[in-house]
């Protein structure tokens, strides 16, 4: 490389990020050296910072700073009612939606016995102590809809068959502003099959 | 937002890379969290080591840790022969393509009045002053073909016509492998005028 250490050492970092080759790693050295040096300091500090600090919520799984993440400790939530996904960046979907206003339980992945991932290291047996210990009533799969995502809620809901809890799945159709003619013909199966009655 | 302060900050922090808005920045935070912390922490150090220590040479103006970087201090390279160029990466590419062993300097930017850009925010005094102190005899404009790149060409090549020193810009014409069809007109004419005779 014709730069000095510290530049060399900067781009090989950058590509821990992802998505991110050896030559989108200089680009991102360069402009951060060249005209947000101040910003690429903040960067370096946040990414410490979150590094070291951020842990799982004790509850939910969640990303979180202190012990109880604060959807966790938000009093106003339904604690009757909890949502299980895969990763933090589905909650935050649901979350940007605005209409769910109950708990969560973070898997942080699904179950793949291939990758060495079973039920302790999603942390089905805390969801399921959870599900006892607190009165839940409704548990909503909000598992992905690949292979391993129904694989996954099909191994919670058979796990928590014999208790007093309300199992569900989010609802198969056609996205809302969709076109028929674009949907593919899975989903259009699902949709026939969960038709509804129009309201008169 | 969903998350703690600390994943919060992230988030923000990395949108100062080029090119990364509100998603991309959520799935690199989501993606270092989940499976990369030690990468994550890396890449801090190294942001916070590079963005207080690189400076630029005092020679040459490229990006280095000391003083005088280390092309500079090659005592292999022709000090006869100076290449100029706009950025790092430009010269990075020269490095690359390995048949260039002289010296450079390094613009950072071009001419740019619009933007309050003058001779003295590149360095073009400076670049003035080593070609008539160090007795170079040949300085290559290797500035980018854009109309802001050639007037900062025929700017330098202005402030040094009456010094001594051969003043050479790089060939335009057909790239090394590419077809005709796919080259666009102005370089075709350009690789028209430069044409030479076939050696026999």
């Amino acid at each position: 490389m014709a730069f000095s250490p510290l530049v060399d050492e900067l781009v090989e970092s950058l590509r821990v990020l992802p998505g991110v080759g050896q030559k989108t790693a200089q680009r991102m050295a360069f402009h951060l050296l060249e005209r947000a040096r101040s910003g690429g300091s903040r960067l370096g500090d946040a990414l410490g910072r979150a590094m070291d600090g951020v842990r799982r919520c004790d509850r939910c799984q969640n990303f979180a700073d202190t012990d109880v993440c604060g959807i966790c400790e938000n009093p106003e939530r339904n604690t009757g009612v909890l949502c299980v996904v895969e990763s933090p960046s589905d909650l935050l979907a649901i979350e940007q939606a605005g209409d769910y206003r109950a708990g969560y339980f973070v898997l942080m992945g699904h179950l793949s016995p291939i990758d060495g991932i079973g039920p302790e290291q999603i942390g089905i047996d805390r969801l399921v102590h959870r599900v006892r210990d607190e009165g839940v009533t409704e548990l909503i799969l909000a598992t992905n809809p690949t292979v391993e995502g129904e694989a996954t809620a099909y191994y919670i809901a058979d796990r928590l068959a014999d208790n007093n809890v309300l199992i569900t799945r989010l609802a198969h159709g056609i996205p809302v502003g969709g076109e028929l003619g674009y949907v593919d013909g899975f989903t259009l199966t699902h949709a026939f099959r969960g038709r509804k009655p129009l309201a008169g």
